[in-house]
């Protein structure tokens, strides 16, 4: 059946398509149920909503997203075909059973997820049955297999570094200085990072601040031809599609499952063509993970690289309190700025944590004196002047003022004593402020981790340009134990 | 801010509600997040999509859901408010994590389900944690009081008898026959069914082929007090709307966790105020449950039961194979007047289990002789007179024909032997020929199971309304052992 096209802009967050209530009585299909939407050989599944009003028998609305996908114009025609329960339902089911899946069967789970053949709640029954029933390695292999099929490539050549953190610490924005002073050195560093999942901000959230971060891969090879390296979000390139929709459910409950974590991490390194990789995992007492759990991601990880002949190097990191001043997007660009400027109040730990991994990347390639070579580079200036390279190739703006929310209110300490954050609600608190969707939210630390402090100075200050916001955020401060003085 | 509705009867299969894209950023609120949607004292929650063309920045659109819970008409004013992430987000991952919950908690995400401040993704979490992670005896209890509490109450006294079924056998319908029996005898016996979540079709499903089965809770009264009985679908009555939206999202991936299988069944006998409870438990290879599984069944009922001062027997029966000859609503129908008219035809399996079901009642309330007393209201038609009388109470027609789906396809079989039904595959083979929506579609089994079969002899027919369906339907049963021959 052909129905033309009804346009408003209609942003769903999924491809959603509605139909005259009595075109779907005749194509026999329900709310909720999914139709596959053509446009000649192209075609995207949609889940049906049905309306009376508005629309005619032969028009359909179409959200934004399948209208983008199908590259569709006003008045066009498009081709409505009945789709079967997909096939990933059955092998959902069996995970969720504590089942071991195939490869086979992880590759229509990761097929239907990049086809849209499944919906939210159906992802969402995915991510959990990994979450609570857990994958083994060969699994966790095949995950990452799959992913990288789905998703397209990057085609450098030769050693072809890169860094990754697992996340889960405040403030922790090291990778826009690592990657300034390994391309600095000469290295090839296409770094694509992701948006936050249950942090403040991910890197692609801060550099945005001041750059573009979404790119085609021609644009990004150009990018990285020209400077040697860039700070993208991998979203856009679409070199994980299944993974970048995978994360999207994820984020409504704050979870990052293990094997998912693993396959999310290690297929965008082979999709980059890495062939060196640095991963920073931060382990404590609030971090994402306890030494425990991190060296046995480091044997993973290990494993898994193995298999597929990358040099991964695994370094376990202090996660025990936040990193920097800033925590949100604007406030952490403005401590990477301080740092690369080498400004006389800069966060020492984060300049201090960003030499740690700049110098072992260049020990796993194999450079002589690591350490000093990245303090060079660091200290006199060609970090910054490589940064400002990678931000104007990216259409950045550097005259660009970084001003912090309108809305703002500073915590100070009841008592003297000594500070300790606890890492996993300061980023909530964060959040709760409206990281990383509002840019200029956030937290300023002025008492580091472990720092003493006096009754009566500041702590932090909370930043929004909410004030709805600003005032769930101090309620949240009051009711959790952010930080404590002991 | 309030804002002008906008109207296209549109079904969205949950609360929506699409704002035009200046005004989400005014109010700084994004696709996917949630707002209140208020009209004086009552409130919804609804998820935020966003639009540009059709509507004007004071306008929105609202679906159905919304609508109708609000009680809106065309141009009146809503008030939007922000709404922060709800606090069940939090005990959802907990119990991912095997966590176990209490009482508090639980209520938190029961009522956070029933406001609508969860989304289908997030419910899913919950259902997929309660299914893989377990819950135990006390969170079941927590579970159903929570149910009952932000659910309705029917308020009929004294003796108050119901039936149910653990459901998963295909073509069980011995509900209507049993009511019919137990109210000829006059008990008291509103019963409420449920529409299918994995099987063909549920109680509800085959009534409203002849009846309405929406009735607000004061209708109902009506009903019950004049013929002593009903046969009402539960989820208009809001008796556990909680429920209502949790089998929503199990629906998707046909689960049905034991907790919440418990907790569904109890809360609903609660909320009827049944004294005298009938649990069937069909069981076997291919039924729901295995014969332990069964028995484990059984003593978690009871315990349940006692907690709430409720007279339970549960009965375990024979789950092997499909019950009467229809499979799915129209068909199922037909088997079921033919048992009460005692036509000579009738299938005798589903006359037999009714009559057993209703003698266990009988014998439950303290009736003498009930064996006798059951099959004499049958034989004599008072069951017949008194299901007449229930249809007719609820809007019933009787003169309707029963048509089955007009497309249809022969199964023969392709050697002799006896037949094996494969119980969950008969299901789903119904399932994809269009059962539940597809009233008329279904299967009509000329040979029961154990049934001898010669080589040619009709086994089944397959009914349905699409002839993309029937395509789907024999493509299914080619790929699948729906009956083998023995």
């Amino acid at each position: 059946m052909f129905l033309k096209v009804r346009e408003m802009q209609w942003l769903a967050g999924r491809p959603i398509a509605i139909l005259h209530a009595k075109t779907a009585e005749r194509l026999n299909v329900h709310v909720d149920e999914r139709v596959q939407v053509r446009k000649k050989q192209r075609g995207i599944i949609a889940v049906i909503d049905t309306a009376s009003g508005l629309l005619g028998e032969n028009e359909i609305f179409l959200s934004q997203e399948v209208i983008s996908y199908l590259n569709l114009k006003k008045n066009d025609f498009v081709e409505i075909e009945l789709t079967s329960k997909p096939r990933s339902v059955d092998i959902i089911k069996k995970k969720l059973n504590f089942g071991i899946l195939n490869k086979e069967e992880i590759k229509i789970v990761i097929k239907d997820i990049v086809s849209n053949a499944l919906t939210e709640a159906e992802i969402a029954y995915f991510v959990s049955a990994v979450y609570s029933c857990g994958m083994s390695i060969q699994e966790t292999i095949d995950m990452t297999e799959s992913i990288v099929e789905t998703g397209r490539k990057l085609n450098f050549k030769g050693v072809v570094v890169d860094k990754h953190s697992i996340g889960g610490l405040a403030g922790n924005r090291t990778t826009p200085i690592v990657v300034s002073i390994c391309a600095a050195a000469g290295l090839t560093m296409p770094k694509t990072s992701s948006r936050a999942i249950t942090t403040a901000a991910g890197t692609a959230d801060v550099v945005e601040v001041l750059a573009d971060v979404e790119f085609s891969i021609k644009e990004l090879q150009e990018i990285v031809k020209a400077a040697g390296a860039c700070l993208a979000w991998g979203g856009s390139l679409g070199l994980a599609p299944a993974d970048d929709k995978i994360i999207q459910v994820e984020r409504l409950l704050h979870l990052d499952p293990e094997p998912q974590l693993l396959a999310s991490i290690m297929a965008k390194k082979i999709s980059a063509n890495s062939s060196h990789v640095l991963i920073d995992i931060p382990y404590g007492e609030n971090a994402k993970v306890n030494f425990q759990k991190a060296e046995d991601l480091k044997k993973k990880f290990e494993l898994i690289a193995k298999h597929f002949h990358i040099k991964v190097k695994c370094l376990l990191t202090d996660g025990s309190k936040p990193i920097g001043r800033g925590i949100g997007p604007v406030l952490e660009m403005r401590d990477i700025l301080s740092v690369l400027g080498q400004e006389e109040d800069r966060p020492i730990d984060l300049e201090e944590k960003s030499l740690i991994l700049a110098t072992e990347i260049f020990n796993l390639v194999g450079k002589k004196n690591s350490r000093m070579l990245a303090e060079k580079i660091l200290k006199s200036g060609k970090a910054l002047e490589k940064f400002k390279e990678i931000i104007i190739m990216q259409k950045g703006n550097f005259s660009k003022k970084l001003i912090p929310g309108r809305n703002k209110t500073v915590i100070k300490a009841d008592k003297a004593g000594e500070i300790a954050y606890n890492n996993k609600k300061v980023n909530l608190l964060a959040r709760t402020a409206g990281c990383p969707v509002d840019k200029s939210a956030g937290l300023y630390l002025h008492k580091s981790g472990n720092e003493k402090v006096e009754k009566g100075e500041k702590i932090m200050t909370i930043y929004t340009e909410s004030a709805y916001r600003l005032k769930e955020a101090i309620n949240f401060y009051r009711k959790n134990e952010v930080v404590k003085i002991l």
